[in-house]
């Protein structure tokens, strides 16, 4: 395990939407939290309605494995991985940003990805 | 050459920091833009402070190469790639993100990494 907080908290991440923990999930967030993804699109707004979001992500097959290291700044982790939702034969390259508190926990992700990013077949 | 333009940006803007060619680095940001990098310190605002911070770096025998798919999402890019700051035994992996204007120039560039991205010898 890593010993920076921000690179554990996205290993903690990736292996909840491997897992399909809503509970993992949950202890990542804020209750008012913010996920926008894709960038660009309607956020989610609350850990009710993002909870809702990750819960039918799992309930196509999704699998998530990171494809380069955690980067840190300032209250930022961002980082590159690859989505598969098995039940679409669908894969996404990802950059994902997550915006952290003072007490460690996610008070914004925004997702970077695109057609150019999604493969099929 | 890659037909999406934000995707053609980012290879034009990995070139130019190979070739140190500043000439490309202005043509992509508009003369407003703002850099910040890395993610929480001072950015550098406006073309000439922006070309100041490249010109250093490129001091420094800068290269770099991507390292991953760039990602496209509304109106930004982001991309994983590798920095080598030759002259300081230096490789930072590194995280951009550019934010776009609807003529395709970049208005906002902020740089994630952090000291665990960073290696020396």
């Amino acid at each position: 395990m890593d010993q920076n907080p921000k690179i554990r908290a996205v290993e903690t991440y990736i292996q909840a939407l491997c897992d399909h923990d809503l509970n993992a999930i949950k202890s990542l967030y804020t209750v008012d939290a913010r996920v926008e993804d894709p960038a660009g699109t309607d956020p989610k707004i609350g850990i009710d309605a993002i909870l809702r979001f990750y819960e039918e992500g799992f309930s196509s097959g999704l699998k998530a494995k990171l494809t380069g290291p955690v980067r840190v700044a300032a209250n930022y982790a961002v980082f590159p991985f690859l989505v598969e939702l098995q039940d679409h034969g669908m894969e996404i390259d990802v950059i994902d940003q997550f915006t952290f508190d003072e007490n460690g926990k996610v008070t914004a992700m925004t997702a970077f990805w695109g057609s150019e990013n999604t493969r099929f077949g």
